[in-house]
């Protein structure tokens, strides 16, 4: 168990370690950001920094040596950097997390070993290996990278008549998975947390949409039947339970709507082994934000109550949305955040707007 | 009207710029922290620091071009260094609300100008003008420094029999204020902001509670009568308007019963001219928090809402307290925060929690 006053090492020094460090600073723990980037959103709120290459030893080393414990943003951390500092310092999710969530095949057969639905799929390291796996699970189907892949980089929908081996290199000829096509009626996540006594603690199931394979709205609550909600709680627990994960995860689901009993049914997408873009409405809208409650795990504190406040919606600011803040400033009820980004890009999370109202019974 | 991006220069670095500097981080505002301590609690969370004394002009002059706009944790900012700075770029609240702060006995007279009550004071200059006032306004009274005092220091009340001459002594010989003592029934303060363009918005009084000089607890709403609450906010905008004041200011009241109509008086202790301990229930307690409304109104932008999200109790947690964080985190509904301030002294703020409770109507 930290005292407050410890430093938190947070790799990645993005919006989510700048949301990080600041629920970090509130609760009286320091932050100390490694990044190989010169500028980051995190470098504004955090007591300490690194600029290096996260293939660096002596910089993970002398980083390894200022931290109480190491958390990172993103699940893309080098292996060989996990473990170079796992072994100096507990290094919290588990290094063991980032091998099963970094590689997509490695992901699904995890999940379907826990009794867990995924979409079909299939491993596929050739072109060859492309057209048997399209003649088995049909198409519409998703050709993805096993690795690096995000927003909707490094994937490709495969409808009918495309040229498979001109897919499979448009990809860059890496492996691949493919998967059959879940014909959802909505997607949804579940941000929980397990501490290091092995607590878990869900926070409400959200409802989000993507936009151009970026998330634009999250919406809390999902408005699922009572038991489908109860599974996702599940189904995030026996994930943490198997992985022996500390801190806070995400696991993206498509909800399935049948004629049949049940009438809904969920498939896990995705599990992201850290605090998660559908889970900011909790910075307003919740007792404990995700950020904190991350924070809390990590130095082995008690978790802290996920009650919501209200409903809450929560809307990124991508691009030139984030040129509208006058406007949102002026707009009742809404909680503005921006990451502190310099440059506005396409398709760059800039910021996010969330607006709490409370709930009549 | 700044730009996300701008830098916010904060002179003093304690927790209120620890909090300042978050609240314009969520923003997208940068901070720039100056103070002549070498260790701070606002160097954890904002992007610059400059560590020199008040007086050092060179550095004032440096930290001048780096920032958009200059504002204050504490009301005894130098005049000089107000004035140099105010030179170079905006000073928000303007210095001339640090003169009518910085001396009891020229605040006393600005309130009192503006058709508010105060307790009933007198000059102090020296001893024989003790005896004169003390023979004026009775006992118990109690006799402050003009300037400089906080927490209780710098006073010291007068109850029959004490020797004058030795008290004025006690308290350095320099110019001071002698006050009636005002019975009152509660102490009460009211938060508020003004913004550029000259809106107001207060947050719901407060009830306050000081145990050795120094505030325990407060709680919201205050439980006054709808027209002395009203009453309030008024006293408040006067100030605000009168000063051109711009950011938010706190004032400090004593709530008086009395038998006939109306039965709740107000009688104006103080004004502090920043962000105030009484407002740290807004962080968890309110749309908005006192320190975003502060960054919001320096910077130009319009005031958020100040709607409460229930009844609201802050404690502070001084000296040892802050050992008790273990169970705090395990409170229900507890809202931590903790200052980062690595050596626990007696009456020092070290952090505060917050309750919230929904309000059922």
């Amino acid at each position: 168990m930290l005292e407050p006053g410890a430093t938190i090492g947070i790799l990645g020094g993005g919006q989510l370690a700048r949301m990080l460090a600041m629920a970090g600073a509130r609760l009286g723990l320091k932050s100390h950001i490694f990044s190989p980037a010169a500028s980051e959103p995190a470098f504004d709120v955090c007591a300490a920094r690194t600029i290096a290459a996260y293939e660096d030893q002596d910089a993970l080393g002398k980083f390894a040596d200022s931290v109480d414990v190491v958390t990172y943003e993103f699940e893309n951390v080098p292996a060989a950097t996990a473990d170079f500092l796992a072994a100096r310092k507990p290094v919290r999710p588990n290094p063991r997390v980032l091998a099963l969530t970094q590689d997509r095949l490695i992901e699904k057969r995890f999940v379907q070993s826990l009794g867990i639905e995924t979409a079909e799929f299939a491993d596929v390291a050739d072109a060859g290996a492309l057209a048997r796996a399209v003649a088995r699970l049909g198409r519409p189907s998703i050709l993805k990278t096993r690795r690096l892949g995000y927003d909707g980089k490094g994937q490709i929908m495969l409808q009918g008549g495309a040229d498979l081996a001109a897919t499979f290199r448009a990809l860059g000829g890496v492996p691949c998975i493919l998967e059959s096509f879940v014909p959802f009626a909505k997607e949804i996540s579940i941000v929980a947390a397990r501490s290091l006594d092995g607590e878990f603690r869900a926070f409400d199931v959200c409802e989000n949409v993507h936009e151009h394979h970026i998330l634009a709205t999250t919406t809390v609550p999902a408005g699922l039947a009572p038991e489908t909600a109860a599974q996702a709680a599940d189904i995030a627990r026996k994930i943490a339970e198997a992985a022996d994960y500390v801190g806070i995860l995400a696991v993206e689901m498509f909800l399935i709507e049948q004629q049949s009993a049940p009438t809904e049914r969920l498939v896990v997408n995705e599990i992201a082994p850290r605090v998660h873009n559908s889970g900011h409405w909790t910075i307003d809208g919740a007792s404990t934000s995700q950020f904190e409650q991350h924070m809390r795990a990590i130095a082995g504190w008690p978790l802290g109550e996920t009650r919501r406040h209200g409903r809450a919606v929560m809307k990124n600011l991508i691009g030139e949305d984030a040129s509208r803040w006058r406007e949102i400033l002026r707009e009742k009820g809404a909680c503005l955040h921006l990451y502190g980004k310099t440059e506005i890009r396409p398709g760059r999370k800039m910021g996010h707007v969330t607006y709490v109202v409370p709930e009549t019974k």
